[in-house]
């Protein structure tokens, strides 16, 4: 059990927090804990917040879908992460995203009273929040303000890098050909003569309804 | 000099906090005065943060700038509002935006070892700054999934809002025919020809290189 608080520490949030303070926060904060086997979902898009999960152990499938649910995206997260700290606080505390299991997974949470008494008694973790907060505000306020894509190509990479949040690893997109086309504002046509010719160096895996790139950091 | 302070509370991160705490952090905070005549430059893009302005009285001018300094967007802020609060923490602790005097402007400053008192010593202050912070980085990591504008004139109208902090008053477009034509992927000519339309029904007042919204709300 004690090595699932050392992995605490490899949490951006528990970043730099000593031993004996973690010792304390162990032994003082309320810790849920939950297993989920494969296919197993922790959270759904539009779930009540209120609770900020970690992954320990395992993977984690994320969905995140369009406003009009007409694509969605799906991510590969592997642990040790934090499940949309910035749903905690703020306007809308519920979350923007479903994450299922993809392999066995290690759950560790904490209700939002109890990241209020960390964020309160802890001047680490409080910065730590602070600062993972303000970098997200920041990156994602600087999306805009980006160098626009040239060509067709460009802009597929584009519309995938802004919409996942981390930019490397394993990503399925469920969209079809014309509503992607229409995200890309290019003809059917084009598009799909620009995804056939990544699927023929193997880039992409085009299949029907369904984009599945094995690596984004290799797609350029 | 307590008129000041009162307008503390207006302030979002000030918000709730009572009479008593309110005395105590006006006695016990090292707050910084400024006074700037029109035109006169508050902060400058890149330059280091470090700093928590408040413009307490008149309006400033906001400029943000693109990645490639193609082009810029001038909006008006009018008091009491915090100046780039997200910037104090986090990855880049420089400001993104140019702040300029419109009118006569009086500003309130906290140094960031002041901010993280505040943080320490109020819940109220906390929660406010946690809030706000959730609430910006919530806001914006939605954006790409919003629904994509179908006509030119639409996607005009979706390029401003995206760029714009506050979605009304008015905002000045610094920006070339062919570069707008660039980034809504339009050619320049169907641009030139929608925009001289919003010009003639007096929603855009267009200029050489500059474009002037007198306010945004009403541009649908």
């Amino acid at each position: 059990m004690l090595q699932i608080y050392d992995k605490l520490l490899e949490l951006p949030l528990f970043l730099g927090i000593g031993a004996a303070d973690l010792a304390e926060i162990v032994s003082t904060t309320k810790f849920g804990f939950l297993k989920l086997k494969p296919k197993e979902t922790l959270v759904k898009e539009n779930d009540k917040g209120g609770r900020l999960y970690f992954l320990m152990d395992g993977k984690l499938l994320v969905e995140s879908c369009a406003d009009n649910h007409s694509y969605s995206i799906i991510e590969e997260v592997a642990a040790p992460t934090a499940i949309q700290p910035e749903r905690v606080f703020g306007l809308v505390q519920h979350y923007s995203k479903t994450f299922v299991a993809e392999t066995k997974c290690n759950i560790l949470y904490i209700d939002k009273s109890e990241v209020l008494n960390l964020a309160n008694n802890y001047l680490i973790f409080r910065l730590n929040f602070l600062n993972m907060l303000s970098t997200q505000a920041q990156r994602c306020s600087r999306l805009p303000w980006q160098q626009q894509p040239k060509d067709i190509q460009e802009k597929f990479i584009h519309f995938i890098r802004t919409h996942c949040d981390h930019p490397a690893g394993k990503k399925t997109i469920k969209i079809n050909m014309q509503t992607l086309a229409n995200e890309l504002h290019e003809s059917r046509l084009n598009v799909s003569k620009m995804l056939n010719a990544l699927n023929e160096n193997n880039t992409i895996a085009l299949m029907r309804g369904e984009i599945n790139i094995p690596s984004l950091e290799k797609l350029r």
